[in-house]
Parts: structure tokens; sequence; C-alpha cells
């Protein structure tokens, strides 16, 4: 794969946020890894080799709710082969039992191509119990099972990412119409996570284009309603620090990112929609330099954040227009809430909230729910719990290769994070 | 990339036409080739490396006509490094030079890339003196100039190619939405090629689906309309042979495929849009076994045609429906005026086109024009000629490795064909 270089980035304590970067190759040839030299004027090349190194360490986890067998199936083929697949879903069992023919999908997909896999259901009491059992009781709502919600899923995906021994763990949509997409996500994310060069790195992906329907007609807008806002904000958030006003932040919204457990392990996931935006705000918070870290290691090395502007459009199943000011609100309902964001932000939000009728003056958005870090979890007790109680913990040809240890290597005692009182800002733009 | 095996093919003659085979995986990861094994139960892997072989010796022609920069920009994203492109543009010179543009394009996405490319416009007067002194005056109009029509261009292509000294050619649309779907035609056209263990041999894609606008909302349809038409009459046809009715056919109008040089340059290519399904009618005539051949060592050798259903949704700019009208009546004009065409398919067509508005009872379907095998031409006087006289033909990065000889090795004097008269047939299906 080749990527434009990234020029100019943008720095918030430890977390440096790349300027976008588009994919000018899908396939970049035999050449070999040209590393950081400025050898073909303006781009570089990640090898098939380099790529290929990372997918065999990367878990790809699908979150699914209620989609088609036949898009699950083309999202699955685009998954590169090396990558372990893990399908989180909260598809409906009734009068159906929806996750039981996606089993059969993933299984058949896994029976063909001799590669392994990993599911479950969100709604399966025996995993409400089994993340329970290793610490995260915050999961679990009122009726005793995980909440519903895309960052549930995404955090469940990431404690069996955790589970599996690999190290990095990236997102895919399961209502993806073109596994060529689907395939050049992941190829980015290795590529991107390559050329990060820090065991804390994350990669997040920005669409070309979203093909919608006008009149009847088709028309390939360059980005979303919802994405505009929330990355608009972000900025906004960042720049209030820097005194310089900036666009970098691209992917806000992103649903299709990618990071290595080192860092995924430490953030703290958001519940449902807001699960996207808030890594980023969660970065600010831990590592920004505003608040104190938990990780000073993590923070005397750097946490690099590339976004890629890959070349698919990024054409998925319409759920509405309802759905989408739904995920705006999330979104400025955690950076509201965040101790990072300014009150010239704050002020901003509100206002925006209040005009677009959201909000009643005078009110204050809803809080989002936020998770205690995913490496928190004593994953023996996990793995345990799952194995015996989790009915739709199905391992298609895949054990864990040792037996599962309490933490995460390297963790330690940090987790979890409770973040100190704010202090002075001390971050900058360079 | 990993593809479901193929059980079944129908044979004509020499030629040994493969059940349509899904893309499983468009990345199969590491493995080693499996070669014919059948290791993977229905599947078998083409190694990343046996592909990028065929890569390396693959021309990739992009046939053109006023599409959008940003599409023709994605369509060369997404053809892997190692394929030389050549694109073949009828676009528009004024009032604003369409062509100059593309080349634009294609130079700086070269630029970027480090690879090479060749342009040429299908109205440069210089390119037609060359066809014409290479020894194909056919292809010239009344007006001097090469004849517009997408069989024209492919037949450019194919001799470009063959002045490359590459051994494939393969066919990419410019107006496809979506790189990934490119992508995933160059690796099936490498794999297909690689496993079809012949020195002549095709591959030619079914695509899985293609977006439609219905009433507001994007449909996923199957097959096209005009496919259906064209696929049922040459299955008809090749079934009048064997006694035994056949679906294997699902390519007919496939404009995505390749071939093998050793067979293309033997091929004679309709023009305008009848030059796919005429693919298939020229392979029965040469080689079915039905007339005399001109190639004995291919009939005694054989013709594989591989057919492979792709992933990706073919997502392409639609251009109305007299344009599908015209393309469906080509290919059953071609068809019609087969000498390897039974009476009763014939007849069959004859009532299927009154029953269709496209003909009144009585008339004879049009013929299409049929040129000369590209195999016949004198490349070193095309190859002068156009870089005395086209200033179209652009090498970007590009010069013939040494001396282009008149005749491409191998073919030698059996070029052109003029074939001889029908006799009993011979073709049956096993
Ligand atoms: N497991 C799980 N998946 C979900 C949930 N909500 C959404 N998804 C899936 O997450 C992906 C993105 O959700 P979608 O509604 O399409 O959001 P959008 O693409 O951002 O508009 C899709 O594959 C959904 O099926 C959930 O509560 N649980
Ligand atoms: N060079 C050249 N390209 C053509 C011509 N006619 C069509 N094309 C191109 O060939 C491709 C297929 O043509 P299109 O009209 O889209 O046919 P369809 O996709 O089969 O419906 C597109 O990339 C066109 O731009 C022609 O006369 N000359
Ligand atoms: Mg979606
Ligand atoms: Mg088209």
């Amino acid at each position: 794969m080749r990527l434009a270089d990234s020029f100019r980035s943008e720095r918030f304590g430890a977390v440096r946020i790349h300027e976008l970067q588009r994919v000018i190759e899908l396939d970049s040839g035999a050449l070999p890894d040209t590393g950081a030299s400025g050898q073909s004027s303006g781009s570089r090349v990640v090898s098939a080799n380099a790529i290929r190194a990372i997918e065999s360490e990367m878990v790809v986890v699908v979150p699914c709710m209620n989609e088609t067998r036949s898009v699950i199936e083309g999202v699955l083929s685009g998954i590169p082969h090396d990558c372990l697949i893990v399908l989180v879903s909260n598809s409906d069992r009734r009068p159906v039992d929806r996750f039981e023919i996606e089993v059969q999908t993933v299984e058949q997909f896994c029976r063909l191509t001799g590669r392994p896999a990993i599911t479950v259901h969100q709604k399966d009491p025996g995993v409400a119990a089994a993340f329970k059992a290793a610490g995260l009781p915050e999961l679990i709502g009122d009726d005793g099972l995980v909440r519903n919600g895309k960052g549930e899923a995404m955090l469940i995906g990431m404690a069996l990412a955790a589970l599996s021994g690999r190290s990095y763990v990236g997102y895919v949509d399961a209502d993806n119409y073109v596994p060529g997409a689907v395939h050049e996500y992941c190829k980015a994310y290795a590529a991107g996570l390559h050329l990060a060069g820090s065991p804390y790195s994350m990669v997040r992906i920005s669409w070309h284009s979203k093909p919608k329907l006008r009149d009847g007609r088709l028309f390939f807008s360059r980005r979303g309603r919802s994405s505009e806002v929330t990355n608009a904000f972000l900025n906004r958030a960042v720049a209030e620090y820097s005194g310089f006003g900036t666009e970098v932040i691209a992917t806000g919204n992103a649903g299709e990112h990618a990071l290595s457990l080192e860092l995924g392990l430490r953030l703290r996931l958001a519940g449902g929609f807001a699960v996207e935006p808030y890594e980023y705000i969660d970065l600010f918070e831990q590592f920004g330099g505003v608040l104190e870290s938990a990780h000073p290691d993590v923070v005397a090395s750097s946490v690099p954040v590339l976004q890629i502007e890959t070349r698919n459009p990024h054409f998925h199943d319409n759920k509405g227009d309802e759905h989408v000011q739904g995920m705006r609100m999330q979104a400025l309902n955690v950076l509201y809430h965040s101790p990072v964001t300014l009150p010239a932000v704050r002020a901003a939000i509100l206002e925006f909230m209040v005009a677009q009728g959201a909000l009643e003056p005078g009110q204050e958005p809803p809080r989002e729910r936020v998770y205690p870090p995913v490496g928190s979890l004593a994953f023996d007790l996990l793995y345990d719990a799952l194995d015996a109680e989790a009915t739709s913990f199905r391992r298609i040809g895949w054990a864990p290769a040792a037996p599962v240890p309490a933490r995460w290597p390297g963790l330690g005692s940090a987790i979890p994070v409770s973040p100190a009182p704010a202090r002075e800002p001390v971050a900058a733009a360079d």
C-alpha cells in the first residue's frame, strides 16, 4: 500500500495527530519497504511483508446488529486472511435466531478458508456474568445483561482481542456493502500501525466519499453531516489550547479504526455511538498533559494518531436521519463534559445544541456512559466464565495459546485510571 | 486470493469453459500456493507471489470516454503496482480537452507512484496512420480516423500491450466508482491466469451484484438485463452441439476480462459493444472444432476460459437504457451471423429480436464489424509510426525494452486467419 506522506501534525501533550493521508495505491507491488526515506516524492510504501506482519498480530472486531447474511459474508471475505475475526452481535434472537445464522455464516466462511474466528452475543447472560466476574460490572444494565450499544460491542471485542494474545485490534462494521472497502480498511490499519512506530498508536479512517441518494440520483458526498460537526468541535477544543485554529482532526466519528492493545487497554471507552469521538477525548484526558496521567511511560513515549483517507466509497446500510442526529449529539455530549474542554468550547457547544433544538436553553447536555479501561479486567476470570457460561462464545478453530494471564503484560497496576483534577494547560501545537 | 473450485466445465472443441468460481477471500494470507491439491475443501489459494508474477507480465488497458477525473484517479489507484497501465481514450477534445486532463491525471499518478504508463487517443490522426501502416486499415473509418467504439479501443490497447513485450492483457473500465473492485478484478485476472495453466487462456469476470436505483432506493441486483439475454443465447448455441442444456456461460458481456496475448493476438475482435460476446464466438469459430483452425498448435493444447465471480458490487456510471438495449442486440447480431451458430439458434434469435421490436419480421439482424487478429500487425511499423506521428501517444516512464520485432514471437505466418467453411460438428460436452 502506498500512502501520501503526512507533512503536518498537531500535538496535544503526548498525543500527536497526523494530518489526513491519502491512499495512493491499494497495492504498491513487490517493492522493498522504503521506510522513512523520502524516496518517492511525497509518498511512502508499506511493503506487503510489513503489512502481513501486523495482520498476523491483528484482531478484527465486527460489531453486528441485524445485518443481512450476504452483506456479512462480503465483509468477512474482505478481512485479510491473517487477521483473527471476532464477531460481536446484538442481533435479534426471536422470532428468528439471527445470531445463529450469523454464526453459521462465520463457520462456513472459516471452514472454506481454514481460518479461526470467535463469536459472541452481547445479550448472552453468560457474557454479562463473565464481565461481572472479571471486574466490569458497569457494563451490565438493569436487566442483568450487557447494555445495548456499539461502544459496548467494541469493548467486548477489545476484551476478546486481549484474550487472543494478539497486539492490535481493528474495527469493521458489518453493514458494509463493499468488501473491497473492508479490505482497504484493514490494509490501511496495518500500514498505519506499521508507520506509527510507537507501541501506543491509533489509525483512523476517513472514507473518500459516501454515496447518497438525492432526487433519485446518486451523489458521492465527501463528508457526513455528523462528522463535520464532530470534527469542527474537536478541532476547536484543540485550538483553544494552542491558540491556533486547526482542521487536523478529520476522523472524529470514524467507526473504522484500529489501535495497539497497549493503547486500547488503557483507554476508557464510551457507550453507544459516543465511543468513537470519545476516543479522542480520552486520549486528551489521559495523555494530553492537561490532567495528570496514570501512565507516565506512555506520556514519556508518544501517542501517534494516523488518519488515512481510503480510496473506496463508504457504502453502507442507510439507517436514517434520526440516527445521524443522535450520533452527532452524543459526540458533543462527551466533549462538553470532558474536563479538558475549555469554557469557550463548552459555551459554543451549548449554543449549537440549543440552535439545533437538541437542548432547551439553560439545560446541560446529558452525560454519556464511560467505562473503565478494558485493561483493568481480570482476563483469566473473563475467559473461564465465558468458557463455562457463555453459550454464544463460539471458538471456531481457535483456543488460547497458553493459560490466559490475569493481566495484560506490562499494564500492571496502573489500571484502572481515575484522572486527577485539571491543572494548567501545557499542550501546544507545533 | 482464494477461489472456490470449479467442479464442472463444458468443452467446445479445444475451448474449455469453466463454471463460475466465487472469490472467497480477497486476501488469503501468506500461505504457500497449494496448487492443484484439494487441500482446503472446495477452494484453492493462489499465493501473493504467483499473483505478482502474473501482474508483472500484465498490461491493464483502461478504455475511457468522457469519465470524470476523480473516478479515473480511483480506477488507477486500484490497479496493482506491477501492472503496466494503458489508457485508450475517446474523450472529447473540445471545447475542453478532456484527454489532456486524463493524461495529466495519469502522469500525476505515475509520478507519485513511480510507475510507467502509456496513453493514446483513439481519434489521433497519427494513431490511424500507424494502424494503417502496420496493416490494419479496416480500423479506419470514412473520416480517416480510427472508428469509435469500445471494441476498437480494446484493439488499440491490445496492440500496445503487444508492443510492451508483456504476456497478458486485462481490461478495466474507466467508469468504475469502486477502486477496490478494480483491484479485485486485477487480482482475479492474475489468479485465474495462473490457475488456467495454458498459454492460451482467458479469465472473465462476473460481478457479484450491481447497485440499481428503484423507487428511490438501492437494490443490489444479481444480473444485468443485457447479460441474461446474451448468456442464454450463448449457452443455447453450445447446447445445440452437445445436446445438453447448459448454463455454464455467465460472462457473455463481461467488460472486465483478461487473456494471454498468445490467445488474444489470435482472436478477431469485434467493434463497439459486440466485442465482449464476440470473444466467445470467435473462440468457438477458431478453436471449437467446427471450422478448421489456422492454429493447430492451439487446438492441440487447450483454451481454458475461467469465469470468476468477484465479491465487490459493480458500481459504475449509469449510461441509461438505450445503451443496454443496444449492447444486447449487438451480442445477438454477432451470434446470429456466426458460421458455428446452428439453424435452431438462429431462428430463436430472430424470433426474440422481432418480439422485442428490434427487428421487422423477415429482416436479418445487421452484421457487426469484425477485425483481423491484432497478431497480424507489423508491430515495428506500428511503433515507429506512433512514435513519429501520434502526438497523443505518451510514454510515461516507459520505452520498449528492445527494438520492437515485426511479429509477435511464435505467432508466425498463421496470422491472419480466414476461417474455412463449416464442416460436421465435432464438439461435445463432458
Ligand atoms: N454488537 C452491536 N453492534 C451494533 C450495535 N449498534 C450498531 N451495531 C453495528 O455497528 C455497525 C455500525 O452501526 P450503524 O448503525 O450502521 O452506524 P453508522 O454506520 O455509524 O451509521 C453496524 O455493523 C451495526 O450492525 C450494538 O448495539 N451492538
Ligand atoms: N476509448 C473508448 N472508450 C470507450 C468507448 N465507448 C465506451 N468506452 C469506455 O468503455 C467503458 C465501458 O463503457 P460503458 O459505456 O460504461 O459501457 P457499460 O459499462 O458496458 O455499460 C467506459 O470506461 C467507457 O468510458 C469508445 O468508443 N472508446
Ligand atoms: Mg452503518
Ligand atoms: Mg460502464
